[in-house]
C-alpha cells in the first residue's frame, strides 16, 4: 500500500506537463460531423494514438523517467507489462538514453516484443502466472537496480497522464464531459487530478468492457473487486484498480458505464470509417457507452480520451 | 478541348481558398519517428483523408459550387464518377442546399452508392461502358440543367485542389519537395498552379502505379498516353490525364516515379502502422516510391499529400 503522501497533486501535473512537453506529442483533436449525427452530441476526440509509440503511457512513462536523478537513472527503469506501457517507457528510456528492463510472459504477442525491442528494452520473459512474473521481476530489479515504474499506481504515472486533459481543456472550450476507457485507472485518474482543479463543472466518465466490468462494480460497492481473468476484444483494460487509482475513481468519476464486446467492435469499425484513424478496441469503449447511454450525453460537448493506436492490422476484430 | 483562357491561376486558388475555407478543414499535418528514420528523409504527411467526406476533393468540389451563381446553383451540378469525385460534390452541394446528379455505373460498389446518398447525391445508373455513361449523362444533364463538374479537367477544381498545397506551405516551412499521387491530375495540378508561384524551389513530384503509369509514359513521351482499362489496387488513380492537368504536368512537374501494387500495399500497412492512419492504396503510392528511389530523397523534407481515407475496411488488400 502507498501511503497517503503518495496521491499526486494538480503541481505534480502541471510540474510533470513541463516536464515532459519536449518529448511528447501534443495530439491533434479529430471530430466527425457524421458521428456527432449519430450520437446526437458535439464529440471531439484525443488522439493519444498519435503519441510516436502510440499510446497516451509515453505521458506517464516519460515524467517518471525524466524526473529520475542521474544517479537513479543511470540504472534505469524496470517494469512488468505486455502492452503498451512497456512500449511507451522504453520509448522514454531510449529518449533519455537509460536501460529499460521488462518482465514479459513468453507468451506475450511476438509484435509486442518487437516493439519494445526497437526502443531498446531488454526483455527478460516469464511464465504467464503472477508468481512467476513477480519472481522474475523481483530478480531482474535486485540485478538491475532499475527503477520501478508500476503501468498506473504510481504517482509520476497519474501525474503524466494528467497532462492530457490539461492540454484538451486547452483545446476544446466548454466541454460538458470527458469520457475515457477504465482499466488500471491511471489515465481516468489523472483526468480526475487535472479536471478537479482546472474545470471542476467537466464530468469524469469511465467506460469499460462488460466482460471486464471490475471497476464498475468496484465504483457501485464502494471497495475494490477484482475480476478474475477476464476476456474482452479491449485488451488493454483487464488489469484491477489498485490503490492511487481508486482514489480518484472514488472521488472525482461521475459515473461508469460499460459496452458488449459486439458494441465495441461496432463503435472501433465506426471510428476507423468516419474518424479515419487506426486505434485499439480499447479507445472505442467511450463511443460505445454513449452511443448506449444517448439521454445522458444529448446536446453536450464531450472529449473522449482516444487511448492508443497499437493494433494487430493482419486480425482486425470485425473480419 | 478547353482553351488556353481556361487555365486556371494563381488568384484564382486564393480566391477559391478565401471561398471554401468555411466549408472545408485545414487539414493537420502527421509525422512519425520512425517512417523518417526508414525513408532516410523527413516526411510530412498533409491529411486530406481528415476531410468530413473524406478526400482533398472536397476543395475542388467546394470552390466549383460555391462560386456558381444563385440562377445556376438552383439548377445543381452533375458529373459521373463512382469515386470521391461524386461524393465529395454531393457533399458539397448538400452544404449549399442544391442539387446534385452523379451518373455511376450500376455495378459500382454499393458502399459508394450509400455515401453519395448519404450527401443527399442522386444517382442515374448506366451500364459500366463509355457510350453508356456519355449517353445517360447528357440525359441527365439535359433533363436538369445541372452544371457540370468534371472530377479533374476543370480550372476550378484545380484551383480548389491548389489550396491544399497552400496550407502546406504554411504549416510545413523549407519543404524541398512534395510528392503525390497522380491519376487525372487534379491534385497534382493544383499542387504546381500553387508552388510555381508560392514556393517555386519546392519540386513537385507525382507517384504513380506501375500497372497504370500512363501518366509517366505521357511524361517521358512529351504527349498524352492513355491506358486501356489499367487495373490496380491503387484504385483512385486509374484516369487519364487531360488537356488542362497535362498542361501542369508537362509544365511543371520534376519527376514521376512509379511503385508496383506489392510496394503500395506494403507502404499503404506502414503508414497505418505508424502514422495510426486510416487511408487508401491510391494515398500509399507516394510513400511507396520514396522508399523505392532513398537517393532522391536522402535527407530532403517531403511534404506528402494523403488523398483520401475512404477504404472497404471488409477487405484490406493484404489479408
Amino acid at each position: 500500500m502507498k501511503d497517503a503522501m503518495d496521491i499526486p497533486t494538480y503541481q505534480d501535473m502541471l510540474d510533470a506537463h513541463e516536464r515532459i512537453k519536449p518529448h511528447i506529442r501534443r495530439t491533434p483533436i479529430r471530430t466527425s460531423d457524421y458521428l456527432n449525427e449519430l450520437a446526437g452530441a458535439q464529440l471531439f476526440f484525443k488522439c493519444e494514438n498519435f503519441q510516436e509509440p502510440g499510446a497516451f503511457k509515453v505521458r506517464g512513462a516519460a515524467n517518471a523517467v525524466f524526473g529520475l536523478s542521474d544517479e537513479q537513472a543511470a540504472r534505469g527503469v524496470a517494469t512488468h507489462s505486455s502492452g503498451n506501457h512497456a512500449s511507451c517507457l522504453s520509448y522514454a528510456a531510449m529518449l533519455r538514453g537509460i536501460p529499460c528492463n521488462v518482465v514479459m510472459p513468453r507468451t506475450a504477442p511476438q509484435a509486442k516484443k518487437d516493439t519494445v525491442r526497437r526502443y531498446g528494452g531488454v526483455i527478460t520473459e516469464c511464465e504467464p502466472s503472477t508468481s512467476s512474473r513477480e519472481a522474475t521481476f523481483a530478480e531482474v530489479q535486485a540485478r538491475t537496480g532499475g527503477d520501478f515504474v508500476h503501468p498506473y499506481n504510481d504517482p509520476r504515472v497519474i501525474a503524466g497522464q494528467g497532462t492530457c486533459a490539461n492540454e484538451l481543456i486547452e483545446q476544446v472550450d466548454g466541454l460538458d464531459a470527458v469520457v475515457a476507457p477504465i482499466g488500471g485507472g491511471g489515465m481516468i485518474s489523472g483526468t480526475c487530478l487535472t479536471l478537479s482543479t482546472l474545470a471542476p463543472e467537466v464530468k469524469v466518465i469511465a467506460a469499460e468492457p462488460e466482460q471486464a466490468d471490475d471497476a464498475y462494480r468496484s465504483f457501485k460497492a464502494g471497495h475494490i473487486i477484482a475480476d478474475d481473468a477476464p476476456k474482452t476484444v479491449a485488451d488493454g483494460l483487464l488489469v484491477p484498480l489498485k490503490d492511487l487509482t481508486w482514489h480518484f475513481v472514488k472521488n472525482h468519476v461521475s459515473e461508469i458505464y460499460t459496452a458488449s464486446d459486439a458494441e465495441i467492435v461496432d463503435a472501433m469499425k465506426l471510428i476507423w470509417k468516419h474518424l479515419r484513424i487506426v486505434m485499439e478496441p480499447s479507445s472505442a469503449v467511450p463511443l460505445a457507452t454513449i452511443l448506449k447511454n444517448p439521454e445522458a450525453f444529448a446536446g453536450q460537448r464531450v472529449g473522449i480520451i482516444v487511448t492508443g493506436g497499437n493494433v494487430d492490422l493482419d486480425k482486425l476484430p470485425w473480419i
